[in-house]
């Protein structure tokens, strides 16, 4: 069996690795298609980002779909030929978070394709990977293995929904309209927020946000002041879903959001400069969201029942064996959203 | 002009009544349609519900839209031919309710057509109407008036729906399929509800909640154990929204319900005698919802975009010279969701 | 080791039973004393409550503090001698709602002196018992026994204080003073109410909630209007915690709560006749409580520090040998709150 | 009738000022004593904060009790005589913000001694003010006038633990030691918090943080990695208050503070550069905190039943006319907490 692995900052191989032996509890999966995702990016371009850095080599991606091949002995419920989108996230189900209902904060999680802890934890950009029933969720026959590749980041996007609180009837700000931002969009809409505008400064990540359903996208590099009509009556929007990690772009929303407005921080950014003084006097509720847990089953229940449409951000789907160029491709924001890899 | 006028159960006259003068903050509406209401049908029906009764002429209705054709000399925003969805609901602001934001519970609340206060307050089955402008709320070229009239049955049901807290990825349970059970479905799938199973006692409802998107409507006087398959592990539902005012309906969801689930209680049925003893080991949380607020801005909103249809929902206009016919209509669940009437 | 044994309605026994192996990673204790409860005195008077019924021998008693007096080979963290307070609450830890953090609704849980599941789950009312270290809860120096003792019907309270939101500030209502409703008073105090008026029926009782921090104590038997001054304006109080199980306690207090009310229901009292149109109409929030979880730890910290006094509410420590008549005092509330055994 | 007037930085005059006259449904009060705040302290020492400067003459102060000489003739429920507590916040109660209960964020508010608007607010040091009744609130006699004046500042503090939500057995870091940050410990340990840390640089605070309640306190100038040893498992504090308006007080806090932990900032400071990675991937809940609102109600319903005790916090009371002494004095946290003027 081949994977993908990175074995520092722009070494990235096709290499022949095992196919673990499938436990009595167990599914075996031939991985059909994963997406690229900005920290497999960070990995590829930069060995890793903040102090996490590639130390061994390390199989990338957490963003796969495929069908089941085998079926452990004792388990119940699957069978060959499921299709299914597969969860990356492994918490163990013990520690004080998990047993809060926190596994996103598990003490010992092991999350694929992540070089937070040593060992790595290897990732799913491989042709074969053997998971616990818990990671996967059987897909439509309506919905696609790429789509199906879309269930992690469309779960990063529910999560951050999620920690807004209800966003029915509300009015919902998107500053980044990456992969995550569009996701957001999707997912804001979803959840019933009446009026959408999204921000960025790419013109063809603002055409993708008006596909999945934003009401405006504004190009705040074109026109820097284009928020100021919202900032009468101390700020427009109930809600910020910040996903560029530009702190321009958090700031740069702060007259457009009323008091006791809500903020999402998804986009990872470093430090940031930011107006405290603000976030007291208008009394802000700035929350930080960071993975996912039950939203995965959410996010494949709304892909199977056609209650979400991802299609539009599939921008190219490409052989693993073209990885370089599927990455280069996949960091190109004048063309290109979510990028596939094909195992097939 | 025109109204219709309940005098007592089954006493129900096209009488002349005045136009009040416009004040010079006000608008006079030209009504189109209104449609019928649970409440009306019960002061027509029966002269009222529970202590409230009619105990002097009262014209009904509080569910209309209608078009501008007079603007107050000091008024800002309004233009002669804006069509506009209208407010039944005139809270005082004043009062310790309203300064917490909760206006639906103003002490001095004047809403349309309720016998709740006496003298009675006048209700909007009229041909003209003078009213505030926090009432009027502007209707698309693309929403109908028809569709207008329904925004007020519409707020009850988000109003629920916010009582309910976020519904993203939540399965939920709606009981009662009439007018309100079946905007609750419209609302909690603009929400996010994953899932929604719908009950009643009615084909035809139970026909209508499927065609406004219920994922499944089950006839409960058919099959009394419809819900069984529902009751492993503690219960499925993460929600209950309850609109049919039955205590069988109510009570006989608690085993398809999870624990800490959420029951929002919108129909209006009397006394009930529930098994207390599971709200508790079960630690349910019964949650009333009435009438609305905010929630109106939200509905037009919604039907001004296109987040909604409600259109299924409308069975037929008819004219408000044959209040009794609609009337008779509108109380046969066999054939008829909302009846409205044109007041053209 | 002897043991206090239910066998049917009236047939309570001191026996000798055996002292369960101690395990690696588990600690032996010597109890010392332990609270009568509600559902031990339903076992002794009526042989269960409801549908759960005593269908074989079983140990009563879930409330207990004792000394360690061995610690498994495996277990850090305790040494003999310290004195602990016991949870009797033993969930799987693995099962959806564990999961979930909502561990008292465990899908296998073994709760102490519990004939919910056959086999009954053997409780605690004996001189030895083996517990996990997860149950232990070291008491200060300046904590009882007997106060140590009251730890688990305190996190009883703590666990629907904390199900009302936070009560800094607010206006309180507790009906019902026996033991969890004086302890509710005490917890609603600590939680920062700035008003809180007890009702019950019995004097002794009113008396003890004045003593552990009521503002006012009402006897409704002898003024059933007593509560009928706080119901202008549609009502005075925030929050109703219910610890009755009657009815009429609960409803009679819907004038004296204001709209959007929340009431917590603790006391278990099987159907009850509601209604239900009063808490559409005002929106009242209707939760139960039931048992708890993280409160365990908070009850013993707050002992610990002297945050909280309980014992006002310990009228009497008996020998175990002498149960039938700790039993009888303990159910006398002319006379009694909470009646303690001593193991010694 | 004289009063304090700040004219510049430096610049505090004591100068003869009218007496409005007293409507028909006002109040006049005498005041009795008066606290210095943070900011009358900017303007006397910078003659502003941030873009608030002071651009005319302006009255200061905002935390006053008195007592009431005169009551207009169409309001009921005072007396001549009556000692009040007087708050220093007027909202216009219709603005969209007054109308959903966030006074605090009232787009036309006019509260004492703000140089926010221009013509800047009139403050209340000074010898007799008219106010409205909504504004005094009794004080009993057991609470002296300097008590009451404490009762401004305390809403502030109440103010940010409600915006943390229940603290009812949590763990609450309190950094930064003033006169508002003092408060903080009074109102968590009110509401219920098991344990509560305290931080600060001056040994002087630090004292008194114990005194009103704080289990420790820490010196970060003396031991900056005072905090180390709450960092083990991701973080030990469920809440931090923060009232340093110092980044490094709130960056120090990140790594003791657990995965969905709530930060709660009073303290104002400008600009902070923060590791937004933290925020995100600890999902924190960054709240801001200003003024308060239904607080001022509970303070000095707190303060009327001996709830909290304020008095370890006042250091000195002095003479209005000594002014130039009192905020020289009030500016130093090695001897002064909170330093009252008397108006006497």
């Amino acid at each position: 069996m081949e994977a993908l692995v990175i074995h520092a900052a722009g070494d990235l191989r096709v290499e022949t690795v095992e196919t673990p032996a499938l436990g009595t509890g167990q599914l075996r999966v031939r991985v059909r298609c994963g997406g690229i995702c900005g920290s497999d990016l960070h990995y590829y371009q930069h060995g890793g980002f903040g102090v996490v850095r590639v130390k061994e080599p390390m199989v990338l991606g957490h963003e796969v779909a495929g069908v089941v091949e085998a079926v452990g002995a004792a388990l119940q419920g699957f069978a060959v030929g499921d299709r299914v989108a597969i969860s990356p996230s492994r918490p163990c189900g013990l520690c004080r978070y998990c047993q809060q209902g926190l596994q996103n904060h598990c003490l010992d999680m092991r999350y694929y394709g992540s070089a937070m802890r040593t060992p790595h934890v290897q990732g799913a950009f491989r042709q074969e990977i053997v998971i616990e029933p818990h990671q996967a969720h059987k897909l439509a026959d309506s919905v696609s293995d790429h789509e199906g590749a879309m269930a992690e980041p469309l779960s990063v996007a529910l999560h951050a929904v999620n920690r807004a609180g209800p966003l029915l009837g509300k009015r919902v700000l998107v500053t980044g309209c990456g992969p995550i931002g569009a996701l957001l969009i999707v997912a804001a809409r979803r959840a019933g927020a009446t009026q959408i505008v999204a921000t960025d400064v790419a013109p063809f990540t603002l055409r993708k946000a008006l596909a999945v359903g934003a009401d405006e996208a504004l190009n705040v590099a074109e026109d820097p002041q284009a928020l100021a009509r919202f900032s009468a009556d101390k700020g427009h929007f109930d809600v910020l879903l910040e996903a560029s990690g530009n702190a321009r772009a958090l700031v740069g929303a702060f007259d457009a959001l009323r008091p006791r407005g809500i903020i999402v921080q998804v986009g990872l950014g470093g430090e940031m400069t930011l107006p405290v003084n603000t976030i007291v006097a208008k009394e802000f509720d700035l929350r930080g969201a960071f993975r996912f847990h039950e939203e995965f089953a959410t996010a494949v229940a709304l892909l199977n029942s056609g209650l979400v449409d991802v299609k539009p951000l599939i921008s190219a789907t490409m052989p693993y064996r073209d990885a370089s160029r599927a990455f280069a491709l996949a960091a190109d924001r004048s063309q290109a959203m979510k990028v596939l890899l094909s195992f097939d």
